[in-house]
């Protein structure tokens, strides 16, 4: 039964897997995840925007959604499709995600309004999107190298933490973190992971628990960002495609092979868990309590607002 | 068989039971590990105090065993007594975890008297008690802040390790580690788990190894304490009472679902393991070295004290 | 079946082996992990010297293979054997690690002869020999000290991360880090968790991406070595022997069941895995893509040396 699989098995049976294909086509780690909901990047050009520059070897995925670049389930699925295409062009090794709003905004996380009095019928499917976004930019063959102009929070910060590198902007107006609990909900055992794994296990349980909000000073002091762009340095962009280049200069196979050292277990562990993680989020979000929690804080941004 | 059951099941399992229970009590860390054994709290006022706020939501649990709040059996079960009547009060959302006793010291570790020619009808029930101490603490729904005012070496720090949050007092006198190495025993995987949890695996490692004993500035560098109390700042307990107000600001239905996270599978895997850690133990301690090398340590100790 | 063990079972394990041996002897890390292939240690003295001082209870293991110290499946089988000769001394206690090369450097790593173009039927024996000189080296009962006096790439750092102390000599030229994304290849998980194990996980999968290889200053920081040797201070081996002392003074029985706690599940882990381990390796290195690498490498080497 494959959730008693361990973790141990579960890295021993990718890593055959890795040893037997071969990376005959180089897209493995994606291959391994591809569910079968099709790709709709084509029909979502008002969403995100994916340039390819086969001479670099890098593609720009850049999101437009106004005014916050959240999260919808259409959302989501567009931006796995631009993922996709960006991986099916043999000739891209490198892929930075940022964002075109005029805000900066990079991405203000999950659409509050699937979560809250929610279609029961699409919240399932709106769920798995948010799960599949992740397997597709976390588990990617491309270097993925995310450009944070604005603020991150929740699972906009989740975009970040898929990425291979983070760069971003030194304001500190703009926060960086996983601030679910404010808003009275959790983030799933998965994106708390990737947490733990960038800024270790203390900093990611303190931050979880409170809700933290970093500043891009705090974020590069605890790892959550590698890089900070002052004003009047190279722009943020410049900086993102040097670092492009600096990835594709590793042998691709080696580049992949490595990582599946820190990433496959996990990619693994979600893949063989999507449908109870599906059930326990839906539970969890449609208790009363959450619900009124999650009432309150909208009322709360629509008051900010005016 | 549970032992074979892997740490990924085990999340699962508890990820299922938070959604199914749906926090109906908001006790449900407490809860999935509730032994059978009955309270001692109110017999015990001679060995710590419990005070109750109900206004602000905060209780604060006075350690005075003298002379330095080592754990006998009694007092580790007078402790965990206290904190599961502190979180039978639904108004109470955080328990700050400090000494009464006029030298400072914190908690001074496990009471080798215990632990020291032993006698072997009571050696796995004081074992028990530490393993369910641990249990109470680390697993409470409540937040819990240490307000650590002198030494906590070994099972002292223990207790602070089980906390959310810890605050120390700058003074250069008082130490905290888990230094068991030094008297020749070693501390069980699941308190080495939360040692490699707060300070990274290679502080960890080199610190468990040599059993050392780590002085504030240097707790506060790895991480080992989150704050420090300088002479002429706020007093220790103000600065416990506006973090445990900071805390309490998080919806707690949230904020123990966040602690879920990070501390689910340790709890789990304990709570599947009590008897082996238990038999390990008692076989570990009762060896002829060991006793030898604890001898000594007494005897060095009593030495000292003259 | 052994694979399908998790973690938390393979600890148990172990654990319980600790305590029904009872450290009888002091060599059970070391016991449980003895492969049956015979020791070869006196054939080679001219590739590593063991020096053991039992007044000290420090032996000192010299490596000395021209030119780089290149981990050969002789010399693997060497320090392996020299490492088990020093442990079936009752009093030796401790192991200090290092280079008697005119050049300092401590290991350039595996042989890359042994990879490019290999005899298929030696490969697998390599690979075994490495796997062993990890199981021999990180699961020492001795405590293990890296004196580095040079570069240390690749297997080399391997080497280092084995051991339970790394002092390096501050020349910025002497460089350490798993590189082997850069040469086209991969690090067996084993060794990838080791690098996570001690500079924590985001540290490490940047490093495993772009095959960094951190200058001393770097390598301190993120925690690669412990301790640095400035030119003017006390010679690097005069510090190994004031660390190996201090090791001495902690009681042997608590030390090793110290490390135990932080390495057992690893050593497990791989002794239950070592043919899939073997299997995916000789797999991955012969195919075309990476020969082809390797080759490319081993031409620009040659190239830099003219």
């Amino acid at each position: 039964m494959s959730v008693h699989v361990s973790q141990s098995a579960h890295k021993i049976q990718l890593w055959r897997r890795l040893g037997s294909v071969q990376y005959r086509n180089s897209r493995l780690l994606q291959r391994q995840h591809l569910s079968s909901f099709s790709s709709n990047a084509d029909r979502n050009d008002d969403l995100v925007t994916l340039e390819a520059s086969p001479d670099t070897g890098v593609a720009t995925l850049r999101m437009h959604r106004s005014p916050a670049n959240s999260l919808s389930m259409e959302m989501m699925q567009s931006i796995s499709g631009a993922i996709r295409k960006a991986e099916s062009d043999r000739k891209i090794q490198s892929l930075i995600l940022t964002s075109s709003l005029p805000s900066g905004i990079f991405s203000a996380g999950l659409e509050l309004t699937e979560l809250y009095q929610p279609d029961l019928a699409r919240l399932p499917k709106f769920w798995e999107s948010f799960q599949q976004l992740y397997l597709d930019l976390y588990g990617s063959r491309l270097s993925t190298i995310a450009s944070i102009g604005g603020p991150a929070p929740a699972a906009g910060c989740m975009l970040a933490l898929s990425c291979d590198y983070r760069i971003m902007t030194d304001n500190p107006k703009c926060t960086i973190g996983l601030n679910e609990s404010q808003l009275g909900i959790v983030a799933p055992p998965w994106l708390a992971q990737q947490y733990i794994d960038v800024i270790g296990n203390r900093n990611a349980e303190l931050a979880l628990l409170l809700g933290t909000l970093f500043t891009p000073q705090q974020a590069l002091t605890v790892g959550l960002v590698d890089e900070l762009v002052c004003s009047g340095d190279s722009s943020i962009d410049e900086m993102a495609q040097r670092k492009a280049a600096e990835f594709i200069r590793i042998p691709p196979k080696a580049r992949v092979a490595a990582k599946e050292l820190t990433r496959g277990t996990q990619i693994a562990k979600l893949s063989g868990n999507r449908e109870e993680d599906t059930e326990f989020f839906c539970s969890f979000v449609t208790t009363d309590t959450v619900q009124k929690t999650l009432g309150s804080y909208l009322e709360m941004l629509a008051k900010r607002k005016k």
